[in-house]
């Protein structure tokens, strides 16, 4: 069977972060385009966690990019200059050309934002270089990804 | 009636946006969280055009800032530097001391990203200074909104 | 003889902004790399100006960016959020393959800000693709600019 | 003798940072922005490295931020996306109420791009609190910092 709907991964790419005068707005909080630089830095940690750097996959022909289709978030707590975050980061629904990445910052161990992000992952088009398009996610990605991978059915 | 549950106002707040270099990622294409820093600015723009700047609003003691908790977002199209998109925003829901706002960006007349913001309208704590909390929204900015306020049921 | 040393355009590129929420930081004024992304835009829209988007300028094989070598900002007065100001920006020196940029950031009439740029012209290098280096400025740009282009002496 | 003029302290504060693919513009290197913010973040790690965290700073009665009044960079080398930088900072010169800052970044060994800050130490204006004035530096900062304090001149 082709790598399932909702089968996901175990890994877990962590960072903390130190919250920046940079980072807050008058109201001395995280901005909240903030926390989605966080987490899009995240997803590319995780695939870097499993031996994949973004710069590095971007050599590749299969590869062009995993942008986001739909991206969701949830603040439960606001996150103030000066606080030290962690955001722990996981795939956890892998699809044919499509992923789903969740993200969960704490602060002091109070969970305080979460994210959760669709992302499709893209080659270049090869009749225009200038587009990307959709493309299944290749299997040595998988496989790094620990998703078994059986024949394809489809 | 107490300005129910899924009211809405009439007013669209209208901007138009040239896409700079410095809103694109390496892939050439707006990187994912200036949509929610655009998309904030156009909130703001929705009260400044029915005569309630934030600055001015922010005088007040019954207003502390309407932060997001939660949003999300939906891209249909790569928007590349030096589009020219429009957003159009518009207040989709009102609630007791929260709201809804939607977002629709435009790009060459086909829909390109939309978001959805949920805020909350808050006070600064009477207790503590440091802090903000929930407060219904107040009757004369419902009215301003264009929202209908009857005598309070609740 | 070639465009000169401190020969400049009288070409002038002006833009308001309001600004926004989160152009701000826990001062509640504009927290300073925000100038320099406004700065670069003002570049950019010099260029534009005179016909030449720089999207366009990216077809060009002769043209790969105008990338800063060196910048400078004096502060004169905090910006504060929801202030209209207004940038002007011309181009004050044309070099061989350099030029410098002077922008003025106004708010309510009264200087608060000034850039300082000197920026290379670039193109891809021929022998590396992923590289660029510098270029003389297109004498057909020079004409855009206002810069008379006489026979050249070196 | 008053802390004088030109004189410097010997700590240094170092960070390294990984360039993320938000840090960068659709040339894949780093939009010069994002090296003020490094900036920023850095003059912050000065005090915290002295045990003078901004957050608690902010808490005096005679602090109200160290706004840039002039500030310059040179770029010598581009940084592209997932580079591991390196930024040494330290205070090079301190006057009665201002101090200057230096700072290095190297990209694999090799100076990549540098930055000059002129920073006033300010508080609170005590007779607009929504105003802040420059204030000398405080005694007990400067000794922090390991600057001599002798015997007021003036």
């Amino acid at each position: 069977m082709r790598p399932g709907i909702d089968e996901w991964t175990m890994i877990v790419a962590r960072r903390e972060r130190r919250v920046e005068w940079g980072d807050c707005d008058p109201a001395r909080v995280v901005f909240n385009p903030r926390f989605f630089e966080w987490f899009d830095a995240q997803t590319t940690l995780i695939f870097e966690t499993v031996g994949l750097p973004k710069r590095d996959l971007l050599q590749r022909p299969d590869f062009a990019g995993f942008p986001l289709i739909e991206t969701r978030a949830r603040f439960h707590r606001a996150v103030h200059f000066g606080d030290l975050v962690a955001i722990e980061s996981r795939i956890v629904t892998v699809r044919k050309s499509s992923f789903e990445v969740e993200h969960r910052l704490t602060n002091g161990g109070e969970l305080s934002a979460e994210g959760f992000e669709t992302r499709v992952w893209t080659m270049r088009d090869p009749n225009d270089s200038e587009r990307i398009k959709s493309h299944p996610i290749p299997s040595d990605i998988l496989a790094r990804l620990g998703i078994e991978v059986g024949p394809r059915s489809a």
